[in-house]
């Protein structure tokens, strides 16, 4: 693993009129398949038909023209939809999202992003009242929770079930009538509302809603609910807001063209770029970026700097989902297979950036190769603090003892990756950058929104 | 469809020493690939992993080397396997079986074959009360009813929610520990036990037991909840038995080679034609079975008239499961597909047995291409009586306005198939070629174990 | 191996009006499938398009409802098929048929049924010539002895090409105007041609015929090639006729309600039967056929002795092609999943009766069944002789040494099938129920149509 | 079709060891997947063994794990491989590559990028002469020049059939023994040779050579036929030199750090960039590239004005190859789907920046979006001549009536594409970008080595 990982994308859909809503979502999807490979999944209704369709794979894998032909409801007007990376619930088939069930409210389709803290106490309680789980999710607590809310409305049922969860998380919710919105009290995970021209649109980052023909109209906010009822949006703040947004998503998930609680990606990637020349200068003849994560940074360097902006590393775009034999010999070959360094490099002092390093062999791979293309210095410069802890809100750091800087100095890392010089941007910086209140956990073990009783990992999955 | 549906077969497999668990009950699989041909599913276990593989499709459709290699677990000492054709709950991938949950015993797995008849009001109170169903099967109702038991070993669980359930069916649950089999008062659908080396298994039918590597051993009783514990087998009396078993096993569903309670099917089917013969003699120079339904009555009716058996109808081995395109005149060329005459019949006066007619277009046909290839007369014979009512316990026997004889005489289905004289046998013969208690209500409406208050078909699709 | 495997069957159709070419050449495929499980194709043309698909499977397998509607063409009118068992050139997807090539006829397909016993010698001198070849089947050579035969119309250029053949074949050929038909001079394999309400079908059977919407017509004669041209049935007598065709085809490979050269299969068996019972009476209480390959001759034996028909065997119809995992204990228990004894047989005097022994494997495990099942004494009865040689002429009867009875004598084989008694039909009472000229090499190893140079198995596949 | 596509890649390995030659020639053709995305294949041979496996597909669809353990032989030291994106011979699963033939040389694989203009009349003469074409594409016509030369080595072989052929093309060629390379004399496709530890390789682009484990030694020199004989390189040259290497390669189609006739795909871009700013100046605030085809261009065109590199259009990794349904709605996102803008231009005046303008809609997209938002005035500027004419040396530039330059004015286009100001690089401009002689064929119609006489497109498809 090259870098913390999203957990998962969210898509959710309301019409009037009847839509193209599996084609929407799919569209929606594609735009959002960066923050889920693992798996992906559509559920449609036309207030009498409830279809669902996952399965384990990429976008394009999972919704083959014959998958999405089944999704097709002729009088279609709402739709969930979501791709996955695992964070809890191992990889397996039935964790897919949408999750359903058929429950007192109905039927109920559910698409989480992120995490419950609380979620294995709560499972356990639910169990030893009679409950049955269909999946090692943290996500179907919430389901079962609502299932015993059913002498609610599904806003209420939702309104009252976030009391009981704790953690970060941004979840869509669905019934044969509407779609539901909320997210955590922190705002860990992203949200945002998006009008269609007949009703509203939903989606973890908003260039989604755009590509499902929806306006960005505002984030959901902190600690609110968010539903359609004749055609309006109606709110219900469930819990004070309290806001810690992941500051992760503007250094690397998100897409450049994302716009998160009004900050936009691109630009607080620019100013990250900007304050790390001026934490961190280099002497040197050009400014590379590890394409794609450190192109942003590297124009704010470049800007800062003055130093001309090169494209000194190739990215093979074929390069991506590839089975390779596991000798040693072809394994070794394979960050060679992504990236490879041009000839811009040879003879040149050169100020590698990328937003990120978390176990650091991709970055040793990549200084070795500029070496050898003829690069004469190497200065790494990365955009973010160094990642010490694991993120419990939705975010694949890798475990513990694989995160290089929880054990190693900065020195000891320039020192393994092989570069002249090596420097991260401060939590001051990233702070500055983004400017607003944000989630760092992940750099300084400060969690707003409490920590798993259990340790490191939720254990859902042995029952 | 030309012949009343079993819906499903069930297997069950425990052993103190490992074995290849997965690779037994896929023989076991096929071997009553005859009653369920849309769907199958393997569970296993080793104590600790719990693995679940199924699809819609043939055995061998859904049982690649690839899925097989994905059930093998080292050391797997317990698992079941189901084939299934729906009868109730449509046919939908997240119907097949075994369903698995995740209860308060921990992951349970369970089997099915048979109906509930009350499953309908028992969701609806469970749904009041806050559970979530994953399926629209009433097979489920049963583990939902398990999960609210937690405070109970599983077999005692088993057979409190025995107490809350009408209907005809024999059932097969497993957690990470054991294996328990239970047949409802009635003992409507077959169950029986065979002993491994080290352990027991189960089946439908005895021979899927010799193809697991065991012995038959005895059937579960009516009303009994059988199970192992420390290698032994364990039984508890849930209901007081009250016997009678469904008469359609023995007249086709049921493999020939199959002993049911004590009576082996094609000595069943032997008697049947012998008492066919007695209470229908007919003038012919042949008898003649339609294959391969037809071939054991044909056999007694055979001996007792001392007419010659003749090979008068050919059966296609490949014609079984083709996609034929659906123009009309295509269509029309099915049955000749499947069945064709041979040279025997020129010139002679056929008896044509076969056990059963639904819809008598199959029969029809038949009687056609009969006379076609020269037959002088064809009187027709049926080892069974007219189908004149739905079953509720686990067969489909077609919509009642499909039912031939629920509308026409034997003179009109006569004319109707175009047999110069036709017959069926009594309930009486039935009842004699049997030599036993039996459910004959699809022929008489005399529903032994109750019948559903919604009418003919259970309607838990919709909620 | 159990039985003698039949190697491929051929289909062809021409129409003046447009049909649904596909579809009835895939029905007949279906009523094929017996001559060849390994691979299956069919090519149609309008006159313009001319498409091809073919594959490794099953009909059923290969063509699924996609696949046939990428066959299907609006003005279809003609169109070739062949299912296929490989003798030659190795089960590889090239080797599929039709083979197609572009050629000085324009492009050309061919299916075969039989060997060219010449075949390595022509293939070198054409590779000498300057040849390619695409596969490593014999059929290719035919192909493009063609190729050099542009200046002659394809009938003539098939005829031509036949007196440079030598072995047992039936051949179809088509360009995008017509379908050309032929058999070798002995007649060795079937052939047969149908009238179609506007022109002619053709197949290795007549029941496949049928169900293209063809009324039998008659067989191709030994050593002609037939064609239709302007809309009439032409025919040249390319080789004067010596026939000799196959026996086996009566004795097991044709279906039982196929015409082949006059004699229907059905009737042939049924006096293969009564022959056996006069050459080899048997003291018993029951005839009990090998389902289904002794069905007919069970039929005739019990004719003559007057004793019943019993069925003793069940065969499970979804036990064909089914994964089985090699470890041992599974492997032993395939015979069983295939045929298990029925309770007729307990306590009983059996006559078993199948039409040929090849490994005697199969055999041995039978009668271990019948005595595992309480028969008191069981005599086996082969409806034909030993098989003591190698086919050349398209029958793949297992490599020699395999042959149990080109090694014992039929008292050692007894011995190892465990049978009481073992007799086999004469040669002379194969001549008298078939009643014709035949082929009896693979009994007497006298070949009517040569050897092949190189020795038992033609060596194409090494280039 | 946004721009101009190249037809294939090809690779060949010859060791003296054993090596995994399918696993290093999978990673080579992941390396070469831009230059064809229809369809991939590979050969291996050990000497004895000849296996081919290809589909139709990407590299890692055809490439399965399954697929490539089919190819892996224990002690393979030889190899072809090739992708494809047709040219002639439509898109057919028969015209997949390698090609294969048993011929007087044995079994012969052909990997082939470019086109042959005279392979219609040659196609023509070899079939009256009696040769049989198994695929529609221009490929086979060398095969079959080569079975006629059987009294040839295969070196010699190719050299000779290369004075009967004209066009611009790269094959390669392999028997159970050796791998031979060849150049059109005008080395208009591109071919790299590679030293192995023990042996050699061969790539249409270097950086493959490194991920098969090679070193780049030098190109085949055009007109050159280059194999391994005892371990030693060998050449002989067929025909005089007269080079003419496509400019293409360099503009767009050969990857950034790919090496080609000595000079660098980067550098060669860089400079384009920098004599079209010298060409074309702009009054601007940054430069946009068009990810990732400008990116080059860019990087000079920044360096040369001054004006700040800026990330203005964000390309989404995963937009590539996905079933977009075909309403009209859903399609006019696809550009958008793939390309977005950033924040970055938002007030801004942007140079846009590609290598060249095929059919101009996209271009038109691309301008709409950044206005959309908020560029200022967006000035297009394209690093290579308006295309005007087709190349039939193995690239797919459209039909002649949908190149936008070949009808219109560079201010038509402007109009078309809505950009405040457009200009293109000038031939003399590219000519001093790359250094040397080069076909600039699709600039200015002069074609290097010849034209079919059949007109724009080959014509092999009706036989």
């Amino acid at each position: 693993m090259d870098k913390p990982r999203e957990e998962c994308g969210v898509l959710g859909l309301w019409s009037e009129e009847p839509l193209d809503v599996a084609g929407l979502l799919h569209l929606g999807l594609l735009a959002l398949q960066h923050r889920g490979q693992e798996a992906a999944g559509i559920a449609v209704s036309d207030g009498k038909e409830f279809l669902v369709e996952k399965d384990l794979g990429l976008v394009n894998q999972v919704f083959t023209e014959e998958r999405l032909a089944r999704l097709r409801l002729g009088e279609a007007r709402l739709g969930l939809a979501h791709t996955r990376y695992s964070t809890t619930g191992s990889n397996l088939r039935f964790n897919a999202q949408p999750l359903t069930a058929r429950t007192a409210h109905g039927v109920l389709a559910i698409a989480h992003n992120g995490n419950f803290t609380n979620a294995k106490p709560l499972r356990d309680r639910l169990l030893r009242e009679g409950a049955t789980f269909q999946s090692t999710t943290d996500t179907e607590v919430m389901l079962l929770l609502l299932a015993r809310l059913g002498h609610l409305s599904l806003p209420e049922a939702a309104a009252e079930a976030m009391k009981a969860l704790e953690g970060g998380y941004s979840i869509l919710l669905m019934d044969r009538r509407t779609v539901v919105a909320l997210r955590d009290p922190h705002g860990v995970r992203p949200l945002a509302i998006g009008r269609l021209p007949k009703g509203y649109a939903f989606a973890s980052e908003p260039p989604a809603l755009e590509l499902m023909g929806a306006r960005y109209l505002r984030d959901v906010r902190p600690g609110e609910v968010v539903w359609v009822e004749e055609g309006e949006l109606k709110s219900l703040q469930a819990l004070p807001p309290n806001p810690a947004p992941c500051a992760f998503e503007w250094i690397y998930f998100a897409r450049p063209d994302s716009l998160l609680d009004g900050v936009e990606a691109y630009e607080a990637r620019v100013r990250m770029g900007m304050e790390l020349f001026r934490e961190a200068p280099a002497e040197a003849d050009m400014v590379v970026p590890v394409p794609d994560s450190g192109i942003g940074a590297a124009v704010g360097y470049a800007r800062s700097s003055g130093l001309p902006l090169e494209y000194g590393l190739y990215k093979n775009p074929y390069a991506g989902r590839t089975f390779i034999q596991p000798t040693q010999a072809l394994r070794d070959l394979k960050t060679r297979l992504k990236l490879s360094p041009t000839s811009a490099v040879r003879g040149k002092r050169v100020v590698l950036i990328d937003d990120s390093i978390v176990r650091g062999t991709t970055s040793r791979h990549i200084v070795a190769m500029l070496r050898e293309a003829g690069a004469r210095e190497v200065h790494f410069r990365v955009s973010s603090p160094p990642i010490r802890f694991p993120c419990y809100y939705g975010i694949d750091t890798a475990a513990r003892k694989e995160l290089i800087a929880a054990e190693k100095s900065v020195e000891e890392i320039r020192a393994f990756i092989g570069a002249d010089t090596l420097a991260f941007l401060s939590e001051e910086g990233v702070k500055r950058a983004i400017g607003g209140p944000v989630c760092l956990a992940c750099f300084n073990g400060r969690y707003p929104a409490g920590v798993p009783v259990e340790g490191e990992k939720l254990a859902l999955e042995i029952l």
